[in-house]
């Protein structure tokens, strides 16, 4: 069963094992039990949420939706799984893929949830808090140890090859879904039926995708993080912004795009075409050593460009990005570090593990890095017509061409979003 | 805007307000806090599942995905509503619709999570454990305190005509979507795109239904609790079996069908028509006075009845049930009650609140209790191919026909559910 994928996931864990050692040994431990969590039934019911095993859980097993099970890490030895497959007539039986991969773990089936007793100096990462005290007691690590996590956080930054090519193809999945969203929409779908277009094509059900599918209609795109699925088609169609990935092997892609209704005004078709061409320009722009922050700026600069050279903004590019005015019209960041979590960790800190903020003035950017090769990112430009942040504008007598801007709050905003790896010599954009 | 629902729901709140006044002045309390609960982020993650208002929360405000809200009720005043509606650009803010049940509530939207200050002898249910120290000490009231949970418990056991016209609704609403699953079958779909057809047709997304629909092609119709939408389509289509409802206002409809495929031996498809009749049978038989436990005895003789005359079963039917063949054919209980929860609360206790256990040899029971006017329970006889559960049979050498068996080890089971009220005079079945 020789194929590239499981070839590069050889090598993932072969890396993954020396890069353990390397840091447990600078952190003065023998061992590492990680904790996958859990989930616990809604209060007083006996139902359970969807779940979403610990990102440390799946940098090695790449499942992400086993439940109450450990992985084992101690330098020398193979690592250990400790797999909860209870014997359940109730449940389909937690199986193990055929795969190569493994064979790369020494596996235990547990039909009752496990709990591995440590030796040595030990640490355990995940949700155990949630263990008892006693169960706690008897694992017999420390519990999260900061210094580790930093480490481990800082591992995932850099993703290897395999990482990438689970990356490319969640790219490549997502897309088969915002092609079926777009066809729904030309269709004159509501948004629940373009919601199970993406579903239906991108092969997911709505708990297995790697965050809640944004699918806004008119107005609703222009909700940043939208959350729900209107059951009726709106009489008018302005504008869509699908906001939607797709998870393989763990890891997760984060794709925007964002399309033009028969009602928009002709203005809007025209914003899209622009902020298509500035999510270009920007990802183009990716290179190691360029920062992070520094191209976050860009943005906001060539957003002014747009306002101006599109009549909404009537006063210089300049006063637009030192008004806060671009700002208003996009509140969030331009992206984020991505990989088993869509916003995956460590996008604050410096490579040495220490905090590394967002500025005051941008206090959702989710990223502070600079770009390295192996860094994989979002570059998602948006502009948005919020009626929450335009009204300070227009108290504060900004140089808004108003008319010209409530035009367009019907259409909400515009999103477009990419997936970009950082190289030695560049950027490749994982997003097809 | 009369409406013969809002009607109902206004005696419904009545009937409450007169209700919990009462068990609140026998318990000596002063006031109740109920609380909604709230979902917390996947751990180390941003990210969070969806959520479930707590029951007795959606028994005053009828929406199942309200968090960090509360419910005060002070005899002789207003219940009060203080929902949390945060001022955010980042998500839709929550509303409250354009119904007359919000009059009846004093409501205050609260930007921040609120924490009502009790004075007087106050008690707070709901999942308050999960505040702060602080918070819960600055709530001022009585946790969790049994004989009050006890009453109100009970108080669900029994729907108004409010409740039971939402829970008619929920059904209604349900076969839409079990037709709709029935054409993607007979057009050869996959689990995932049955799923997604049902969702479609019954205008639902998956993190709202009341439970997590079971699709299960072939053997998965025998995985009690089968838990996954397969991909792809298998070759060969045996049956189909699809548990699954709708919450309407809170309230949850729970049915279950079982469809055979081109592929099945005509003895699968005789026994489905037997199992259809059973369940009318057993629905039949619902009364005021009829205990659940011997209708489910009731449902293991005809099982019995069953297996005998479709020669799967090589003894009498005395014999089937007492060496527990029937068990193995089928291992859950007849059914159980159903409300603002799936598996409403109180089935396992009597009505003054006594705990009234599953018997031993019935351990999945979920409802023990005699059937009394405006109860509404499932009844969903089944008849399973358990391999995990048959081979001990094998084992002890049982009167078995093993080939017949074996032939229908691929159709996985059958499982036939309704939604029943039981009346002054008998019952009436809620799904059409």
């Amino acid at each position: 069963m020789s194929n590239p994928l499981f070839d590069l996931q050889h090598d993932h864990l072969q890396h993954l094992q020396n890069a353990y050692a390397e840091k447990l040994a600078r952190e003065g431990f023998d061992s590492l039990a990680i904790y996958s969590g859990h989930a616990d039934a809604f209060f007083a019911d006996d139902h359970a949420p969807a779940f979403q095993s610990y990102g440390h859980f799946m940098h090695w097993v790449g499942m992400a939706d086993i439940q109450r099970s450990w992985v084992i890490i101690t330098p020398g030895q193979k690592p250990a799984l400790l797999l909860h497959a209870p014997n359940d007539f109730w449940h389909l039986t937690t199986v193990l893929p055929d795969e190569p991969w493994v064979e790369a773990f020494d596996i235990t089936l547990c039909p009752e949830p496990p709990l591995p007793q440590m030796t040595g100096r030990a640490a355990a990462i995940g949700d155990i808090e949630r263990l008892s005290d006693e169960q706690r007691q008897a694992l017999g690590a420390e519990a999260m140890p900061e210094g580790l996590i930093k480490a481990l956080d800082e591992l995932r930054m850099t993703k290897t090859d395999y990482e990438v090519a689970c990356l490319r193809e969640a790219n490549r999945l997502a897309m088969a879904g915002h092609h079926a969203a777009k066809a729904a929409f030309i269709g004159a779908s509501a948004e629940l039926d373009i919601q199970l277009a993406y579903l239906g094509a991108s092969r997911q059900r709505e708990s297995k995708v790697p965050y809640q599918n944004i699918i806004g209609l008119n107005g609703h795109a222009g909700v940043l993080h939208y959350q729900h699925y209107d059951l009726t088609s709106p009489p008018q169609r302005h504008s869509l912004l699908v906001d939607a990935g797709h998870r393989f092997r763990g890891y997760c892609s984060d794709i925007t795009r964002t399309h033009v209704g028969p009602d928009a005004p002709e203005t809007f078709a025209a914003l899209v075409v622009a902020m298509h061409g500035l999510k270009d320009e920007l990802v183009r722009a990716i290179a190691p050593g360029v920062d992070y922050l520094a191209l976050h700026d860009t943005m906001h600069r060539r957003l002014a460009d747009i306002l101006v050279s599109f009549d909404l903004y009537l006063d210089s590019a300049e006063s637009a990005v030192e008004q806060g005015v671009t700002r208003a019209f996009c509140p969030h960041g331009l992206g984020h570090s991505l990989g088993l979590q869509v916003h995956d960790v460590a996008g604050l800190r410096t490579p040495e593990g220490e905090p590394k903020p967002a500025p005051a003035q941008h206090p959702a950017l989710r990223l502070t890095r600079t770009f390295a090769p192996g860094m994989v990112v979002t570059i998602e430009p948006g502009l948005y017509f919020i009626p929450m942040l335009l009204a300070p504008l227009k108290e504060r007598g900004v140089a808004i061409n108003w008319p010209r801007v409530d035009a367009l709050i019907n259409c909400g905003g515009i999103r477009i979003e990419d997936n970009v790896l950082v190289t030695e010599s560049g950027f490749e954009n994982l997003t097809p």
